[in-house]
């Protein structure tokens, strides 16, 4: 058996639902070449990473492995698939290939950052091949909520493997191209080694619906408004956008895009070609000098993001446009976990102005983009794979997915992310354990999630803060009073005496208890000082803040 | 007509879901004799309210008029009903009454809080009547998610007014009273002048199941299971508790009560003689000598909640018992919109420690404590009241219901907290506007929503925090350098030396140039060195943190 060896490394979506990043090696153990599958971001949340814009896989081990890596693939240009690109170009510097949309996409992120467009390159679906060191690498089409979605056919001197990227088995998915069962037999009739796949439904039991069944409810909901209707969904979904604005045209309505991203990819699907006769639109200029009941408006937001056109339209005007009792606003997406706050925010506030909400809680005017488990048991039977290794998943849909696939008599291998898997030979094995995790993108700075700072930042949102100030004089004596400032704090506490004075007061008699030894000594002042702040919270306000002690030696 | 005028006024509840507290008042506009049905609470989240412990309702209007308050009436025993009894004893001082169940766990709020557990008098079902000023009222038995659940039958000179409390029209609810057709009839057959309705689950189109519904499926499951069994519901939910208890006793399960909720509700059941026959219970010390296929429990935190025993069983052991591969856990729960991220947690901590989880996804195991639109048009229809008043509910609830009661000829009215309503006569109008808002319980002070102190914490959780000390000598000049302490903040920044380095000397330059009369100003200083080191930040970081100058004069 040749000492050369075939691996699978997840960083980032193998365990969670987002930032997806999987490398694929082949050669001598610890020399193989590199390829990445995407990379992909994540988006923070107040609970876990308030102040965070954006959450990246750690790529430390591919940047201590950089003259390795041969290329960078890119499945379809959904954020957490292509959103790492440019914040992670300067660590990689390789080259990085998709498909036209999805590097149209890609480019412009690049050119965001001030990096290189042309870094990117585009490439054909299959039968096209992209070599990359030992790899053959294809764009195997398939459909999914993005035009040009691809599997990934990784051909590796131990066989082929098939990355299967977002997908669902859509015959008529509007834009883009259709499942094609015929192509994928024949991509894999002469056996699979391994299949990496999509895991996201697994825990739904119904066969998925086509993108199709959702235009005539939406055409019929749209004709039957009265008002103006505003529609949401994610822009990425260009085949939903269009499909909304022709309800819109047919209903006799302007169509108005509002939003950035709303905007850039309708744009981006006209310059590459995948989408065409997308009705006209007009600016939000002219909306004004329209009578509503001929507006339909497309707009950002479906996640109650705050910044998003959704929520200031919510919160009353967007560029210029307000809505009114009698408009209609359609969710035609779903909520991702974890957003209900932010989008029932949102459907309070129309309720408030007299609008009408229609969401998607009778499963008419949205479908998912992913495969429910009968479609996903559809690709295991076409590929069917040696292996089947479920990613883009939190634990629990990996764990299922891997029922799944025992229960059909393929062999099921659980990686999460950091499981490096040795899938040379028969019979795949853990080879190492890599350390991987979470960098924050913190306004201009990446940090690593565990480094300390947002905990901090989530300790002060708890907690409060107290700055206590002492001066201590050539003698090492302290220089008049103790001064305390309070940030997030009650100013009365259950004595009745302000906060702020029976903190000074707390300290004063601690200072002047303190000896000498103690009064020299920096740390002993610091733990001392912000021991008593603490404590005396504690009696006061029932709670311990953060501490900042400023001990200024005019020595 | 009378000059003396029937009012209603939410002060809780009505907008939201949570902090149910309402009042009625008949009198001399101004003068009118005060009851407030239910003083609940809500409950804190990371986005809104970090830090918090509990939500209560602002009852500043209330306090201002506690010598005109005659009594409190608590329907049922649910936290955002009766949550805010002991916090607002000693605002209201009034006679709290409720029925036995309910009057229980009150009391235990009470007696926790130092206050007079007399205070709380029990009082029996329709067909007593208590008294209260100008008002009647009586505990009238209606279904819902808990024991002794009442609606309140408000006699008052003008009219009987139903306040519906919580329900759902059930008539095999397994503890506590079934809903009674031929009661709430005969009760409302003189005409009703108001019917105060539940709202939650206006949206639900389908007819509500009954609690009767869930065991066989419970029982099916429990009696399948091979390992241990755990589950979750609302330990206020008796009848699901006795229901899982009795499903793992008949598979010879023993079974033993984690959370200090549940032993405490089992135990006010026991008590107050709402449930009798439940199966006996086992110390946790005892179940590690019990082979774990014989094992059950019932253990607190179906909402993921992160302090109770289902999270802690998650993280690892709880009380010496911990969750092994082949466990079943079971949510016999929804999750409330808002809880999904703590409760996905819980789910996939268990799915690495290989426990199978069921939740509620298949319907089977958990039914709403709520009645859904078909079943309120049957409360409609039996009450059939002049006046519809949506209640518990967020507005989009509230404005459904209203709709719901027009298309029905009855008149809706929608009152959002703080809308006090002039029910007299036979057109209910606004009949004024009260200051509403919510109290934040925070450790163990009470703040004002608006006070900033949650505002200052959200602030420093997103933008970190930087102190700044300068000292200025008795000639007002600064001695030595400006200090820099940070919070919750990168260390580098984009130009790769430290942060601190970079504000230190950006400020040094400021207080070099800085004149004579801004070093003897306060003001110019402190709002001087803030702008230095917000810009400098922003350069650096991307980002503007919240900033506390202290200027040490020694003069």
């Amino acid at each position: 058996m040749s000492s050369e060896r075939l691996i699978y490394l997840p960083l980032g979506g193998a365990g969670e639902i987002g930032m997806n990043t999987y490398v694929y090696g082949y050669g001598r153990p610890g020399k193989e070449r590199l390829i990445v599958v995407d990379l992909g971001v994540a988006f923070p949340d107040m609970d876990s990473s308030p102040g965070v814009d954006l959450i990246l896989p750690d790529i430390t081990w591919l940047k201590e492995r950089r003259d390795r890596i041969e290329a960078i693939f890119i499945t379809h240009a959904h954020e957490d698939h292509v959103g790492a690109v440019a914040h992670t170009y300067q660590d990689l510097e390789a080259p990085i290939f998709a498909r036209t949309f999805t590097a149209n996409i890609a480019r412009r992120k690049m050119g965001e950052h001030g990096h290189p467009e042309d870094a990117v390159q585009t490439v054909g679906p299959w039968p096209h091949q992209q070599g990359a060191g030992p790899f053959q690498v294809g764009f195997l089409p398939i459909s999914h909520s993005i035009p040009e979605s691809s599997a990934m056919v990784i051909d590796t001197p131990q066989g082929r493997v098939i990355h299967s990227g977002d997908f669902k088995i859509d015959l008529t998915p509007g834009v883009g191209e259709p499942f094609d069962p015929a192509l994928w037999e024949d991509v894999c009739k002469d056996g699979v080694k391994a299949l990496v796949c999509d895991s996201t439904n697994v825990f739904s039991t119904h066969p998925g619906r086509s993108e199709a069944s959702v235009g005539p409810e939406i055409e019929k909901l749209v004709s039957s408004a009265s008002g103006m209707v505003v529609a949401t969904t994610f822009a990425s979904n260009v085949a939903r956008v269009k499909t909304l604005a022709e309800a819109g045209e047919r209903a006799g309505r302007s169509i108005v895009l509002l939003g950035r991203a709303m905007k850039r990819m309708v744009e981006a699907s006209a310059e590459t070609g995948v989408m065409t006769d997308f009705p006209g639109t007009i600016p939000p200029e002219e909306a004004r000098n329209i009578p509503r009941e001929n507006l339909m408006l497309l707009v950002t937001g479906s996640q109650g993001e705050r910044r998003a056109a959704s929520a200031q339209l919510a919160r009353g005007k967007y560029q210029g446009i307000e809505m009114k009792e009698g408009d209609l606003f359609l969710f035609s997406s779903k909520t991702i976990p974890g957003n209900e706050r932010g989008v029932i925010r949102i459907i309070n506030q129309f309720s408030e102005m007299g609008v009408d909400v229609v969401d998607d809680s009778s499963g008419l005017y949205h479908v998912s983009g992913h495969a429910n488990r009968p479609d996903l048991e559809t690709l295991h039977d076409i590929v069917k794979p040696q292996v089947l290794i479920p990613m883009h998943g939190e634990h629990r849909h990996l764990r299922e997915h891997v029922k799944v696939a025992d229960a059909k008599g393929m062999k099921g291998v659980l990686a999460v992310n950091g499981m490096m898997i040795d899938l040379s030979g028969n019979k795949p094995k853990v080879a190492e354990w890599v350390e991987t995790g979470r960098t924050y993108l913190d306004g201009s700075v990446q940090v690593g999630a565990l480094d300390g700072v947002v905990r901090d930042r989530i300790r002060m949102a708890l907690n409060g803060h107290v700055t206590v100030t002492v001066i201590v004089d050539e003698e090492d004596e302290p220089l008049g009073d103790p001064w305390v400032d309070m940030m997030g704090l009650p100013e009365i506490g259950t004595s009745n005496a302000p906060l702020m004075d029976v903190l000074e007061e707390d300290l004063s008699q601690w200072l002047g208890r303190a000896n000498a030894k103690t009064l020299r000594d920096d740390d002993a002042m610091h733990n001392g000082l912000k021991k008593v702040v603490r404590q005396s919270a504690q009696n006061e306000i029932g709670k311990k803040p953060e501490v900042t002690v400023v001990v200024s030696r005019l020595s």
